[in-house]
């Protein structure tokens, strides 16, 4: 069965972007510092040699597109995309090629169909903080995998704040420091093993 | 000239003790995990060879004192320790040995002690959250040392909430991942270099 890991990049005091977020700069100012990792592309490629489908929020459906590089050769806009939303966009709005499915009804449900797609392949929600909180909050999180960024942003979104889930006890698979970020993979160590 | 060196134990989500706390359990239920990685003597030994001096707030010091084995023969507390504090405890409460200097005028001062007293070794600030980030805000931090447990808490003493400090470029010198915590050092990258 497909396991499904939480991946997101946050600041060493755990906001995911920086304040004040505006138009021209979604990510707050100072916040692409977050996915500086991103220029590693071996651990990129490696990361996404496994990846069968993405869940994802809808903010990070509209603000991250561009830059998942649709039409590239790899990259995980190339997989199935589970967009989780209270509304679909309209249509016409949406990239071409059929990656797109907006889940109306419940995370459960765009995970549920994430992993039919994967068929066996990591599932990766890809944010934003809200959509890893919840997942994590309902149990649909088998793995955890953070990219800690070298800075201190004192104010912005932040990830873990308001998790409803008690203590989460976590198995560390791999900490891996680059200048750039420090990977965490963690292990959701379920109550039954 | 000593570097000053802020050191915390923390969990994945940035708590450094669980919720509640009691008289019973000052970290909170499950809070001890936090200082799990003690066990590695080889990391802490390393840690503490170059020690000089340790600046510690004045609840660090109402509740730690007995876990530091004042009398054993190694340890923080076999080394100056400098007290930040609104008033010094009464005398005769105090440990005999004279490592003990309670600090009234502030934290520059604390930490200006501290480092007459460490010669050129370290000084460690070993907390708690509130006296790192008072010590940061004031620039007064050459290096961040955190052990980062793997386990989300999800409310507690956040250590970073609050921090007003703006942004802070770090620099990371070492990441260690062990069973019990990831050992995360880091540079302050000042404005000047």
């Amino acid at each position: 069965m497909s396991r499904v890991v939480f991946d997101i990049s946050l600041s060493l005091d755990g906001f995911v972007t920086a304040a004040p977020r505006t138009a021209e700069q979604p990510l707050g100012p100072g916040g692409v510092q977050l996915h500086g990792w991103l220029v590693d592309h071996e651990y990129l490629e490696r990361a996404v040699a496994d990846l069968g489908a993405v869940v994802a929020g809808r903010t990070t459906y509209d603000h991250s597109i561009p830059g998942w590089r649709a039409d590239g050769p790899s990259g995980p806009a190339r997989r199935p995309v589970f967009v989780v939303t209270h509304e679909a966009p309209e249509a016409g709005t949406v990239p071409e090629g059929g990656v797109y499915t907006f889940v109306t009804d419940g995370i459960e449900s765009a995970i549920d169909q994430a992993r039919a797609a994967a068929a066996g392949r990591t599932v990766t929600v890809m944010g934003g903080a809200d959509l890893g909180r919840r997942c994590l909050a309902a149990g649909l999180v088998d793995e955890l995998s953070l990219h800690v960024a070298p800075v201190l942003f004192g104010s912005g979104t932040p990830m873990f704040a308001g998790l409803d889930a008690g203590h989460v006890a976590l198995e560390l698979l791999e900490a891996v420091g680059t200048p750039e970020t420090v990977h965490l993979r963690y292990r959701v160590v379920r109550p039954d093993g």
